[in-house]
């Protein structure tokens, strides 16, 4: 029988033919199979090698020849015909939120991290030579480095205590660690995208360039407010808001780093490094940065970062003298976490008009031009993450995330095969380019009556709270209440009205657009026609619009795995042109406008 | 009748002829006659400007035509004639351990401190300029700054208190506190000799370049051990010894600045910075380093510094996030110390052979010549310090600090015109060179017994606990006894083996110095016949040898007042070569020799 190889040294045999879903479940690995193993959704991806059934038709449609012939495949459509190694089963697990665009590109894989261990011989003072020990350990590191106190104090001892070997554990200059002796650990880091609706870290050994694990969860400030908005309010007007909202938001990523530590092993005392972004105003409020400013004009942060600072003085629970850096915001509200999904999709060197929108809670638009990068953010809101709607819920099973026309009415495909309990953030616009299609929608947004609408339309439609609700049985709990329109009309809105004031801004129209970056959770799993079609998106080629992942959690794990990366992306802040939306006559007109259901004009 | 008006404000009338003692005294102030008024001492300096007596014959050979012609004058000999201002009375007081040698020179008065305060208007966002506020604040300062969290975090408040208008201290580019306003106090920062014996701290106002006040008291490290070698003994043996001397230390520090303080009314939190400088083993300690290396061979300290922390890290009570720097040490056991006597004296730019001798508890040399600056240390111990010998004592009153061969045998000087309790470093080494030339004491240092001599010499001669002392009369308690004689013999050998060692070294005969320059608080009493005479120095044209006072005091507050200083000095420290004296065959030959007492040859 042959054998399969996981990557965390499991083995298993399964019979010749066993397809790799079954293998996974056999070895007890939960597997993602979001279209219930039908090849259906695409996305049951796995990187393999070795004796496999050739590619079927089915992965020949959603995978590339390069993703083939990298060794990508469908768990769900390949077979083991002899020994496999199981390389890589990132997007298979964790999957509720999205936690990677895939592997990382090789520039950051072949960096060197600011982040170093460093193993060497410092050579013993002799008569001849009675330089101090600080400056012997210099001259073996290789450079200048800041040594703290708590180090220096104990540095005699620890160089004579292995001879003078030792092993230094070093963020550029700055050492951390000094340990007597080798064969200490490795460095390990972790990356945070610390989204307003949900927070994801990245674990890393940094010498073998591996992540170790992800982890994810909502955002914990979510009780004190669901957008940028009303967590600025709660901050402004509780007393300790400020405080409490800092409290939940490292409460929340040292959970993160619990669940990372937990599953793989590794010491939480032995993570030297935390590099987090997010968009600006998760970024004053995770330093406890008073926003007040930022929420209201002319919209100014307090500062620009990077900010740097230890793990104990804001309370992450990694090594103690650990560094904690949030990487810089780009202006307003368009934060590092814009600047790094720039870095992920290497924005600033597209050649053609190249838009990258982050569809987060807080809408983060890059447009790349000749005349080089203009940014602005939207506040869509956390309507697409299906918050704050009456049925909206994650992309988890029992989430409808896709809905078509097909005959005899509409279809729509379930997460996990499950009956439906709501909608994911693909599913609402799907089911929103639906109804709209069939004419239960008008373009202003309004349900309609059954009287107004004909077979097949009104069977979908019920009396509501206000007004009518879509829904997709008339009994049925799972609607797209009225209420529900209008908020997902307005976040919808922002996002295009943020688009279509950039490209005026810069003077080119969404036809001039030979690239449009779709990133973020949400952005990933979107029907491109639909999302054209309710006019969330302009109408340019369908070809033309690429998915990037959570490219904001790609970039910070980048600027963590290579020093030269870092580099570019601080440069690249202050190089980013803002065009701040709020309160401007251009934005509130395009925004009026853009609130209409339909393709652009 | 004649107005006097000093430094503090206050005025007093006299009548015409009024001694400036007495007026002193009048005006409460207490004054310091160490000869009682007698014209003796030459020491009850003061700086006048105004309608004064000419110069007494007295004060002619007490000061140089220079100092007259600045207005310094012998407070005991020069009378009021008119109105009178009193512009320094820093020799008059706190005189029990040297604090300063006069003013500061001009270089360190008109350059920019490190430290300081910048009354600013920030310029307030607008639309148009959405710069964080970080930035808008750094433009405003005109530079770079790292700007802590702690006032990140409240930056947008403390900018919009006062309508943009705040005042911020720092120092280099360290952004230490930042109020909203202005009419804050002003930028106050404290220098300290840590010496290893005394401790003197010096206060400074840095805008108006004033020194507001001085204290001194002895190392309270002293309990632990009286040199660096017991003190390095007990670090290394005692349970928390290393812990307990640092603790000491700080709160030495802190009680000189509480004095500092309470004499003032400075707030100790408006204090922003602490300027330490000390010999290798003082600076160790005081940061917590572990000095064990330093005390064995290869000697080797853990750090040259600069060391820079903060006040609330290493415990100092002033501005808890205020600079603390010890500056770097040269090498060796030489220390900071002797690098800011040598900025102090600007012994970088010296045209001929030039040696500086700092006589502390560790005898620090500096050679310069015109191959560069060449630096030894010699472990002399506190005995010129009065420390370890049974009758002595600091230079207060009480003290013999004068002793000569006169008319019918010795004749003696006691500080304050009290009956004699002991003998100060001044008066040890003129009562060797006394007891020496009456043939009471042999070249080996034996005393003789009352046989060996004749009168008037065996009228000194008393026995001992071993062998014979010598005595001021017979039945009195004030006497140097033959283990006294023995532990001079060995601070007197060691401080005059290192400076033949150090001739040797760069191949110079003593002849060949062009200076000596004597600094330390026993340096600036000795009577430098005398000390020629028992060949404590090697024997050069008397008007040769200078006084630089506490020249490491003086150099650490140069490089508190003036950023330019202070640079030249952490160059410096690179450039001078260091001798290692311990264990090597020279010094161990050139000490054996210089045990004898009698003059260089
Ligand atoms: S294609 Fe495999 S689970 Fe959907
Ligand atoms: S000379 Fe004036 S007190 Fe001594």
């Amino acid at each position: 029988m042959p054998k399969v190889f996981f990557p965390d040294g499991k083995e298993i045999m399964v019979p010749q033919g066993t397809l790799v879903a079954e293998a996974l479940q056999e070895a007890d690995i939960e597997a993602w199979l979001p279209c219930g193993g039908q090849g259906y959704c695409g996305r049951c991806r796995v990187k393999l090698e070795g004796s496999l059934s050739l590619p079927t038709e089915v992965e020949q449609a959603h995978l590339s020849p390069g993703e083939l012939a990298q060794g990508v495949r469908l768990s769900c459509q390949t077979r083991i015909e002899g020994d496999v190694r199981v390389l890589t089963l990132q997007s298979l697990t964790g999957a509720q939120i999205l936690t990677g665009g895939g592997d990382l590109p090789a520039p950051a894989l072949h960096g060197t991290p600011l982040l170093q261990r460093l193993e060497v011989k410092v050579k013993p003072p002799t008569v001849q030579d009675q330089r101090p020990d600080s400056e012997r350990l210099e001259a073996a590191l290789g450079g200048s480095y800041r040594i703290p106190l708590s180090i220096l104090s104990r540095l005699p001892a620890l160089l004579r205590e292995r001879d003078f070997l030792v092993t230094a554990y070093a963020s550029g200059d700055e050492l951390l660690k000094l340990e007597p002796g080798k064969d200490h650990g490795p460095p390990y880091a972790v990356a945070v995208d610390l989204g307003t609706t949900t927070m994801v870290a990245y674990l890393w050994d940094l010498e073998k360039k591996r992540c170790l694990g992800t982890a994810a969860a909502g955002n914990p400030q979510a009780v004190c407010g669901d957008d940028v908005i009303s967590r600025m309010v709660y901050a402004g007007d509780k007393e300790d808001g400020l405080f409490r909202l800092q409290a939940l938001a490292v409460a929340g990523i040292n959970g993160l780093v619990e669940e990372l530590t937990a599953g793989t092993g590794v010491p939480a005392r032995e993570i030297y490094q935390v590099t987090l972004v997010g968009n600006t105003c998760m970024q004053h409020l995770f330093l406890g940065i008073d926003p007040g400013c930022l929420g209201k004009a002319p919209y100014v942060p307090a500062c620009r970062g990077p900010v740097i600072t230890t793990a104990e003085h804001i309370g992450l629970n990694i090594y103690p003298r650990g560094i904690v850096e949030f990487l810089p915001n780009i202006a307003g509200f368009v934060g590092s976490d814009a600047l790094a999904a720039a870095v992920a999709v290497n924005l600033a060197e597209k050649a053609g008009n190249t838009l990258l929108v982050d569809l987060g809670t807080n809408g983060e638009l890059l447009l790349a031009t000749r005349d080089g990068i203009f940014a602005c953010s939207t506040a869509a809101g956390p309507a697409f993450e299906g918050a704050g709607i009456s049925a909206g819920m994650r992309a988890v099973p029992g989430a409808i995330d896709k809905m078509y026309l097909g005959e005899g009415g509409l279809q729509w495909h379930v997460i996990g095969s499950l009956s439906p309990r709501g909608f994911c953030g693909s599913g609402l616009v799907d089911g929103l380019a639906g109804i709209l299609d069939l004419g239960i929608m008008d373009a202003s947004g309004r349900i309609k009556t059954p009287e107004e609408t004909t077979d097949p339309g009104n069977r979908y439609i019920a009396p509501g709270d206000r007004g009518f609700d879509f829904c997709l049985d008339p009994e049925g709990q799972v609607r797209i209440t009225q209420a529900d329109v209008r908020k997902i009309q307005l976040a919808k809105g922002a996002v295009a009205a943020g688009m279509k004031t950039l490209l005026d801004h810069v003077g080119l129209r969404f036809q001039d657009l030979d690239q449009i970056i779709l990133a973020g959770g949400f952005g990933n799993y979107l029907d491109i026609n639909n999302a054209q079609q309710i006019g969330l998106i302009p109408q340019i080629p369908p070809e033309r619009v690429h998915f990037a992942g959570n490219a904001a959690g790609t970039g910070a794990q980048m600027v963590l795995l290579s020093r030269e990366i870092r580099e570019k992306a601080l440069g690249l802040t202050g190089k980013i042109r803002h065009l701040e939306l709020a309160g401007t006559a251009s934005f509130s007109q395009a925004f009026m406008e853009a609130m209409f259901f339909g393709p652009w004009n």
